[in-house]
């Protein structure tokens, strides 16, 4: 069974480690956002295929929830005594993936093929593929003016009150072809834990992506990032609130109507059941938080239990 | 006095140490060689320059001769992880820098500017000024065929056997319009102990730079780079051997015919001192040798006697 899987960051890159720890590599294929990529010191920073790639490698800094285990900040350090800003913390390992991947860019590759040069390279066997390799940009429209998203989540830490979201460039990027091939490939289709509003969003903007998925002839899972009433990682409930959505999984669920079959909400939310069912999305109560790796396994088989393939 | 200093790599920058201990900013300006920059992983690496600029901010390394004091090469580690070719070392530190001067060319600075931005931002007082804003790029002709510098200098350690140098670009580029303007008010200028091929020869290889020497009406003081029959660092004695240019002061001063009034030769060289003196140029014999700052200091002393400025 192939699977293709749609995720954003931390959350995403965990359920994703999980499926990649069931599934073959020709069988999965996980299509990342790349609307929160920005260029710092002009080097082509992609968080949240960084994310999955250093997560699927087994690289990634669980203590700091974020960048590569054995970070160091010296560049970082010096990049400020020479005036840059550095309020985005790229680490000395960290840097290295981007000036690899602004070089690789500059030498003509395309998005996709520099994340498979370099996921390869750290030893990830599953794809990650990014969900374009034309420019979309997360634009977060705040009571201070526009934003874009690495500057109003990281640098203002989402202090800014949000009043929505614009996708620059999304209604002209393609789709990546390693992405096309996927949705035409697939069996099934998981959307991973991830924001609605900033991660998946992006994803579905892209032409014809919203519409393939709801016209998708396989399962459809989804697995809520809200868990009791907020987010497990990043700023997802934050955003909704502001933006007057329901933050629960009934608020992510009313998102992706149309587009699931399957809807994951976690053990605490079971009361919400009934709420997600009548938004025509069945729903399936589990335990979603993903601390360990048997965590993210066992989260990782009952996606595919729904999906219907082996696990 | 206003000096102008032509300088290379690490002699020169020894020297123009002296020189800025004993010079207000206002009166020196050291001009740097160009034609060894490179581009590594897409960065702007211009070797000469920083060495300069390290220098005289009391930041380079001492024990490797070369970069930056308590350098770490974490990022370079992790780039060879990723597939890319390492043997040109880039510590954290000096990544810093790359990072930042590529960044500022990239936003329309001037090689010139973004020199000024970086040496201010580590504290460097006295002008380090690139010899054009223009690209030059120095190629060895070898018996294994044409190398860039830096790849017969470092990747090949010079052991390709070198036939001559081609200087790509000279003739059209520029001198920076701050060497420009160097050379017009100077009242004295120095040579430093630099490379007389690849360091010097670049610089006097630019449309003009020659016949403004030739024709300076104040002293020009040049420094010998050979000492006792060898470089006191890098490939000059090497490259001049392969040549078949005499391996020398007298060498280096049959180079600089009509470009030098004075040139200072080490003690262990004063026998060479008439075979000089039948050249053109008067020599003076003094300790070169410069280990400590106060033998820095000590021989650009000498040098500014010999100018004629105070010392």
């Amino acid at each position: 069974m192939r699977l293709l899987a749609i995720a954003g960051g931390v959350g995403g890159a965990k359920l994703a480690l999980g499926l990649a720890r069931l599934l073959p590599p020709d069988d999965l294929r996980i299509v990342v956002n790349t609307g929160d990529d920005e260029t710092f010191h002009g080097l082509h920073v992609s968080p949240d295929l960084d994310t999955v790639t250093y997560t699927l490698a087994g690289l990634s800094n669980e203590e700091m929830g974020w960048g590569l285990a054995g970070e160091s900040f010296r560049a970082l350090e010096a990049l400020g005594r020479l005036g840059a800003d550095t309020w985005f913390r790229l680490g000395d390992l960290d840097l290295a993936t981007h000036i690899r991947r602004t070089d690789l860019l500059r030498q003509g590759a395309t998005l996709t093929e520099a994340t498979r040069e370099i996921a390869s390279r750290l030893g990830v066997r599953h794809a990650v593929v990014p969900m374009s390799d034309e420019p979309v940009r997360t634009i977060a429209l705040t009571d201070e003016g526009e934003l874009a998203f690495q500057d109003y989540f990281v640098r203002r830490r989402c202090e800014p009150r949000i009043a929505g979201v614009r996708l620059d460039g999304a209604e002209y990027a393609a789709p990546s072809p390693a992405f096309t091939a996927a949705l035409a490939e697939a069996d099934a289709i998981v959307f991973c834990p991830s924001n609605p509003l900033v991660s998946v969003g992006p994803i579905l903007a892209l032409p014809g992506v919203r519409a393939a998925i709801e016209g998708f002839g396989g399962p459809r899972i989804g697995v809520s990032p809200i868990v009791g009433g907020t987010a497990v990682k990043g700023p997802a409930a934050n955003m909704m609130a502001e933006l007057g959505e329901e933050v629960s999984c009934v608020g992510v669920a009313r998102r992706y109507a149309g587009l699931l079959d399957r809807f994951v909400i976690d053990a605490v939310d079971a009361a919400h059941a009934d709420t997600v069912a009548q938004l025509g999305v069945r729903p399936h109560v589990a335990n979603t938080l993903m601390t360990t790796e048997a965590d993210k396994v066992a989260l990782a088989r009952e996606v595919l239990a729904l999906a219907g393939g082996a696990a």
